[in-house]
């Protein structure tokens, strides 16, 4: 596959602009062709016309159509083959195996929300029959459930070119509830994203559906992003990415005429509270898996620790300086971008400069491009508690240690944090008991939360909630991984004294789709 | 029970601010006692204290306990018995059997919500079991359900008294979520207000359990409900009243450092579709009964139908005119306080101002206070579409006849409208054959979908949608009515690799609470 630089407006391609920027090989600094055309104002405004136009056919299609389509893009994805593994390495410096490993999880993603509309369940139908005699006033027939919600805007995320990018997570959610798609395409790699659109438009072009269905506008400079989501046609944003970004695009959005949601999921320090009990038995084991957790993928991982939190004794010391051994011993890797590697060496200056904060250890530093030096810091709980600066994501291979004092400090701690993606207990059955307050507040905290094991691996499942209380995301409500990921694209519609043939087959009397529904509130194939 | 004008902090009464108001009976003018102290900034803050420090307890309580909280809350309300209803038809001009039924319907719905919580299965629980010996990775133990959000904000509403007021459909549905609630009384009816939540806190009490749980500021100022928007320990906000009111507060919401989201329910048009196959048959019973809906209850229910939609036949003429007929023989009634009077009043003038728009009738005026007279006012396809402010709610007794030329114009009218709760639609089986296409348009745009009927009367139970797409709401995703309105105050945590015995029961293996659960991708009990 040839790439050639343009927006993707429906299946047409275009290039009206005069901004025009490349990738850059992180690993070395080589700049890759093609130039990209950032997207202008009238390719944006014809690509939401194309979804907007498509958007009230695409929806109607049945749960089998949707499904297949899902299913179709994922193959297509696996055609594009070798060529996209290499060029989506040489976009982000990420190792050929975690690449493949990625498109792996994508088309499973695929497949996932496919298999999920096959069954049909997930609009929540729900039935309740007419009683012409009730008085004082005879109760009409009505039924709902969840439909599209309209046009929809995604941002890729740099982090998880595939997984997270043009089809990933957000836009199989989007396409599975009905909606229509414009993507906007991570700069930093435009080329992967352009492979990808273009398998989109291969699955959407042998079903013979309507083009408009996805589009995708590339672009380097905020304004491509702003100008998606100011766009009247839009109704949603999904967007995986930092918390100025995420945040900014969540403003513009509330402060449209008609304000839409934003769905942004902007990543979280993710604690890890080690227990006293389970130290003393496995702190050697437990501190290698945290050093690996907090490096895994040079650290940027939405959920890699960048915080662990143990009591003060002497235990907890050689516990400490057991990951700081672990972490001097682990090389720095290559970041996905220079904006990210000097963003991470910046973090960890200012975390420096605060109060009380000292480093701890310090990894192999690389000379290479890009680099991302492991790091682990350390602070009192006193002084934690005492600045939220120190709870702001360091986005990178580096953790910060905070000292506890004893269970109350500990908990404290807890009780001060704000919203993460998730939180960790490690703890001995007798720790898990001591301390059933700290989890009761993580709760409160948290999306996720785990016992004995590591934030990092994300499963894709009907479970999964990858989301959590602001700042981690924009809305606490929501998961942008695993199946209930569809539900922040779909709104209920109830339908009063219709005729059954009119009503859509998952709401007809005889449940021609064999759904489970909520039938005059009793759960009912 | 004797009325004293204060605050309920939790159980606590407080009489801290200078400022006072009335409530004045719309009927006669006549000023209430007692007077009411308008919350000051300490007490708003004290409210929410209580409210965050009752929240994780309140919160752990299981379903049944939460269950017999809101079925005692009902018992309370109706041992208040005769003098509730009195003060409330004094506050509001409503009658007496209004009101009754207003009070049995609250009771229902606090008996709804009740009932799911005692079954359970709302919770949406979500379990993927552990595979230990999956490649490449192990898959683990994952479990995820609804819990709730935080404390609640919620501001009754001036026309539903006592079903969208301070025990209503919003504090019902936050209080079975788990949430705690500080309500923000409505200043037309603050006697019934304090009444209201004395109950309640007399059933927190007889359960003994924690008085922070509900709270209750008076105010006639924004400023009371600005503060409550905007205190850091508030976590979601329901609303029910005017565009302008529901806007200003999601926009304080949305500025906050940490947004929330509002759930602010504004009204709509309802617009009324009929076909011209069921005009010829049926046109005279269907303009009397589209009068009695325009005009039920004063016209100030969401739902009142503020718009009709005919094609412009002779059949058409005369079935605009039939509506106008029956509108001059109704009499003009109260509203529920002088500003809404006023309001309406100057809607008409307003409306009546604008291009093309002519009054085809008017009811009979009453002279007394505060009436608000029944219209219907006429305008042509063209000039409604070319002006937006047709589309704004009069809320009040009057309707807009819009006059299509056809069907290709009937469609484009539905085309061009914003969102509503509702859109009705009149046909014969032939009429519903011909235009399907309109209803495909409608169901883009609302919340809830009538053939047939008249949209007033908004059935309380689980297949509800009372809400739709901006601006009817700042959340089309949401409904402030029927069993689905918990999930506004909820939000889905996941558990990953927890030990059985400290997963909430929802999750357990064995299921010990018998709900339904998607267990591996299955629905199962």
């Amino acid at each position: 596959m040839e790439l050639n630089g343009q927006n993707f407006l429906g299946r047409d391609r275009s290039r009206q602009g005069e901004k025009q920027f490349q990738a850059t090989n992180p690993s070395n600094g080589e700049k890759l062709l093609p130039f990209y055309f950032e997207a202008t104002q009238d390719e944006i405004d014809k690509a939401v016309q194309k979804a907007a136009v498509a958007f009230p056919r695409y929806r109607k299609l049945n749960g089998e159509t949707r499904a297949l389509l899902l299913l179709q893009i994922g193959e297509e994805i696996m055609k594009l083959g070798e060529p996209l593994i290499a060029r989506c390495c040489r976009e982000t410096g990420l190792p050929d195996a975690r690449i493949t490993g990625e498109r792996g999880r994508t088309v499973n993603q695929l497949g996932l929300f496919a298999g999920m509309l096959k069954e049909g369940s997930w609009v929540d139908a729900r039935i309740d029959t007419a009683d012409p005699g009730r008085k004082p006033a005879p109760k009409p027939d009505i039924r709902s459930m969840h439909i599209a919600l309209g046009p929809v805007g995604i941002f890729g995320a740099s982090n998880f070119p595939i997984a997270f990018s043009v089809a990933g997570g957000d836009t199989a959610s989007a396409l599975a509830a009905g909606c229509t798609v414009v993507v906007k395409a991570h700069p930093a790699h435009p080329g992967t994203c352009e492979m990808v659109a273009g398998a989109i438009h291969k699955a959407i072009e042998r079903m013979k559906l309507p083009d408009g269905i996805f589009s995708m506008v590339q672009g380097a400079s905020a304004e491509v992003g702003i100008s998606l989501v100011r766009h009247p046609g839009i109704k949603a944003i999904g967007f995986t990415g930092s918390s100025a970004g995420g945040k900014a695009l969540f403003d513009v959005a509330a402060s449209r005429p008609e304000p839409i949601p934003v769905f942004a999921e902007m990543g979280s320090v993710n604690p890890v509270f080690i227990l006293p009990g389970i130290m003393a038995e496995k702190g050697a084991e437990i501190a290698e898996g945290l050093a690996a957790s907090v490096t895994l993928g040079s650290g940027q991982f939405c959920t890699n620790p960048g915080l662990f939190i143990t009591e003060g004794t002497g235990e907890g010391d050689r516990f400490r300086q057991d990951v700081g051994e672990k972490i001097k011993k682990i090389n720095a890797g290559i970041m996905l971008t220079s904006g990210i590697s000097k963003a991470c060496e910046q973090g960890i200056l200012t975390l420096e400069k605060q109060r009380g904060v000292k480093i701890l250890a310090k990894g192999a530093e690389s000379g290479g491009f890009n680099a991302g030096t492991p790091y682990v810091l350390l602070v009192s709980s006193e002084n934690f508690i005492t600045n939220d600066l120190l709870e702001k994501e360091v986005f990178g291979p580096s953790t910060l240690a905070v000292t506890a004092a004893g269970k109350d400090d500990l908990v404290r701690i807890a009780e001060k944090m704000q919203g993460n993606l998730t939180a960790t207990i490690y703890g001995n059955d007798q720790d898990l008991e001591n301390y059933a307050e700290l989890i009761s507040v993580l709760e409160n905290k948290v999306g996720r939360l785990i016992i004995n094991g590591f934030p990092t691996g994300v499963e894709v499942c009907h479970s999964m909630v990858h989301g959590g209380p602001f700042p981690t995301t924009t809305d606490a409500r929501s998961t942008s991984v695993g199946t209930a990921a569809i539900y922040r694209f779909a709104r209920r519609v109830c339908y009063q004294n219709f005729p059954d043939r009119m009503l859509p087959d998952e709401l007809k009397e005889k449940n021609p789709l064999g759904i489970w529904r909520l039938y005059n509130g009793e759960w009912k194939k």
